[in-house]
């Protein structure tokens, strides 16, 4: 059988939209998505999960009510459940975001940046 | 409040040891491992879980019974669950496992490989 390497720089290349993650593969229920951020989101939270930023090329910053982090190129930061957070960067980052099947960028804030969800690339 | 960053690649600084891997963040019931490999492991599989490699520096090949993949830096893949496989590295890999927390690294073979659950770095 073909088993293929999943290469995220060559994902990215694929793309060049911003906000619109897209899903890379998937483990169990959880999926790996590519996203390229540029600029600011809105404030939002998961109530029913953690989710995971890991930053591929570029530097994310992540705004929390009460501090912030800052990730570079292969660092990565567990945004805890219910934890208000607003991703920044100030100039394009490429990373990969892992979460259950089913999240939505923007929570249940809703807004013009909800992304459709499984879309695959 | 303060947030930190897991940097990687500082997290192999910490350790020597291969066939060892060692927590370094959680995502409700998953685990993120680093790990460094050399050599050939066993074959096993995980009846009950899909398993996630993301390969930071080095090379991996992961055989299976009927193929194998070749994941250099920053390429992934996901071992579906039950799919028996044999991760192999000719010089030392580091390489990020994620995977329920509780999962043991061989699976249901045991043997001398078999490594602590739940030791973090």
């Amino acid at each position: 059988m073909s088993y293929e390497a999943i290469n995220l720089r060559n994902k990215f290349e694929l793309f060049t939209e911003t906000w619109t993650p897209k899903v890379v593969a998937e483990m169990n229920d959880y999926q790996f998505k590519v996203s390229r951020l540029v600029g600011e989101f809105i404030w939002h939270n998961h109530p029913e999960t953690d989710e995971t930023f890991l930053v591929v090329e570029g530097e994310l910053r992540i705004d929390f009510r009460d501090g912030a982090v800052d990730l570079g190129p292969g660092e990565m930061f567990v945004v805890p459940r219910g934890v208000e957070h607003k991703p920044f960067a100030e100039k394009e980052v490429k990373l990969l975001i892992i979460e259950p099947r089913g999240v939505l960028n923007t929570g249940h804030e809703g807004g013009e940046l909800t992304a459709a969800r499984d879309v695959w690339i």
